[in-house]
């Protein structure tokens, strides 16, 4: 098996964390994830033999994270298609497991499209499984190199605008392998400059209420020796007011066509203490997550998600107690207001940091052009 | 003992919740307090019937609040010397029980001072430990009196600066009745709007690390039937944009002579949002907060607190299981920055309204006056 992880170039995520991998098992294929409800508690995996596995852990958040889930909904296509299960069905399902992640109905769109046409071309069932499975795999690898393109971009932009080095970043929430077929988005800047020598600081927000700060981005800057610390939300300020943080780096879940960010929920205070401390305020996604058909911030719909995850905390080292699966810390029965997501507007965006380079000052034309490039690419 | 409480109109909470109240029981008095390590999970009280009970609820923070603490002192003194344990060494290890609240080594002494007065005129310990007695009752009830006049004062520059009425009030951290002899700083202002029928909405932000704001002021709203709701400190920022919040409400650990407010981390993030948004931040504190001994903010030193409090989360509904004694949410070993402060600056502070009234603009000439005006009050 680890032969098989190895000679498969594409399924490695680069950071070493295997994140999730395709996997020759003697009964046939399996697709094997790292199970991030159990982080940063152990790491353990999950071998998801047949497409209902895959599905129930995508629902459970064993595995999570925009492009993520496209790869993983890619490779359920074709384990669906490799173990003789009904693909139509299989793909139906997949997509529709959690309905707010668009990159999971795309991922399983291009491998279910490969299996058909490979299928109506040769009439060979092996030859359609093998036509999917190169598909995710193909996906798997441009997310890879996606990421590795914003790495070397954002940290050109970091040391444009710190020419000193020894840089403090402050993060929010998770973006590095876990969510990503390479190394991430914002993280993977972070890591480029730890890489290079010149990171300084990584400043871990814990990122309430689901703290994927505390739980997973502290896991990944460990897990690369990086010099990293954690803090309250609440601290950041802090930081800022002791001029101790030289550039803030998030990432994005979606990017309105006149540059309003949408991104975990406590980005747009990091913004706005940015631009009161004059630190550049810098977002890292693939061109991808620029949404033309969304106009503006205020068209961009947040999330609002149960209020039972700021009632209660969950951790994996202790087994739910409360209603909402976690460990109550409010009076029962507290209202809780929880938006997923919050929306900065570009006027506070430094820039945007995309594989096709970055974009700064964040305006509505150079986007088009960004993606005009990026369709040029794509089509090349 | 009901009869008791109801008969010792300074020992009680104005609120209803009996915070701390002096009880004569058959063996002799004692003092009881309200559990506060145990809350919202359950209101246990916590019988204390000589002064090393005491000290060791002080140190487990059954009784916290630094008003709170300066009367549980002098009762504390007056406990000794009603149980006729050697009064000069209680108070001394009183006073020690945590070295950061300047106003429990306060409250000792006072009632300390007249333990040893009333001994030295009449050579009565009897008569002494009535002194002692006394003595926590008039300072509990002036610190009562203070949370009135505080309220009546803030919500009058609440209607002033917001004459529609319907306010939504984001408060941080917990500054009611669980802090106070009283109903407490800022959320006796938003109490006093509650009442007066002009409080549309409190946003209770949660307060990482330990959760003040979701465990005791979501607590109080709930048991004062408070139209509130949670949110992580992370989602304030989205109140502010979606113009939700008519005012910032908190309280003041110190006030340094230019007008600095040192606060619970998270105060100095919602300032500058505060001011982003066009909102007014307002504080509110007793005089005896002022401090002319620290010139500015850069003098303020900020308590740094171990940082378990942030790699593990405390519910009063699960035991222990991490090293810090709380429930573990990030990585063992994990390095945490877990500043118990922030400082903001005055140019921040649209007001602070203290028991002698509201100084606004916030200057070092204003303070100057409003202490000059307490110290004429108090020695009228």
């Amino acid at each position: 098996m680890a032969d098989q992880y190895a000679r498969t170039g594409e399924d490695r995520c680069p950071s070493g964390i295997p994140v999730l991998r395709w996997e020759e098992l003697p009964g046939g294929p399996a697709l094997v994830l790292l199970d991030q409800t159990r982080l940063p508690a152990e790491e353990a995996e999950l071998v998801c033999p047949d497409p209902s596995a895959l599905v129930e852990a995508v629902r459970s958040l064993a595995v999570r994270g925009a492009p993520l889930l496209g790869i993983a909904g890619a490779y359920g296509v074709a384990l669906a298609a490799a173990r003789g299960f009904a693909v139509e069905e299989a793909a139906a399902e997949l997509a529709g497991a959690r309905p707010t992640a668009v990159n999971l109905a795309v991922g399983v769109r291009r491998a279910h499209t490969a299996y058909r046409d490979a299928l109506a071309e040769s009439g060979d069932p092996g030859r359609a499984a093998a036509a999917a499975l190169t598909a995710a795999r193909a996906l798997h690898r441009e997310d890879a190199e996606a990421s590795a393109r914003m790495a070397g971009h954002g940290l050109a932009l970091l040391d444009e605008l710190l020419p000193g080095g020894g840089h403090r970043i402050l993060t929010h929430c998770n973006t590095g392998a876990l969510v990503s077929g390479g190394e991430g988005t914002a993280f993977a800047v972070a890591l480029a400059a730890h890489r290079a020598g010149r990171l300084r600081r990584l400043w871990v927000d814990e990122t309430r209420p689901l703290l994927q700060g505390a739980r997973l981005t502290a896991y990944e800057a460990s897990r690369h020796d990086m010099a990293y610390t954690l803090l309250t939300d609440n601290a950041a300020g802090s930081l800022f007011a002791a001029g101790a943080v030289d550039a803030v780096l998030i990432g994005a879940d979606r990017v309105a066509a006149d540059g309003s960010v949408a991104n975990k929920v406590g980005s747009y205070p990091l913004a706005v203490l940015a631009r009161y401390h004059h630190v550049p305020f810098i977002v890292v996604a693939p061109v991808t997550t620029v949404d033309p058909g969304t106009p503006d911030g205020g068209s961009i719909e947040v999330e609002q998600r149960p209020g039972c995850e700021v009632t209660e905390v969950t951790s994996p080292w202790v087994r739910k107690t409360g209603a909402g699966g976690g460990i109550p810390v409010a009076p029962l029965g507290a209202q809780a207001y929880n938006p997923a997501f919050d929306v900065t507007p570009p006027e506070l965006v430094t820039a945007i940091v995309t594989e096709e380079g970055a974009v700064s000052p964040v305006t509505a034309e150079a986007l088009v052009e960004l993606c005009a490039r990026s369709r040029q690419v794509t089509m090349s």
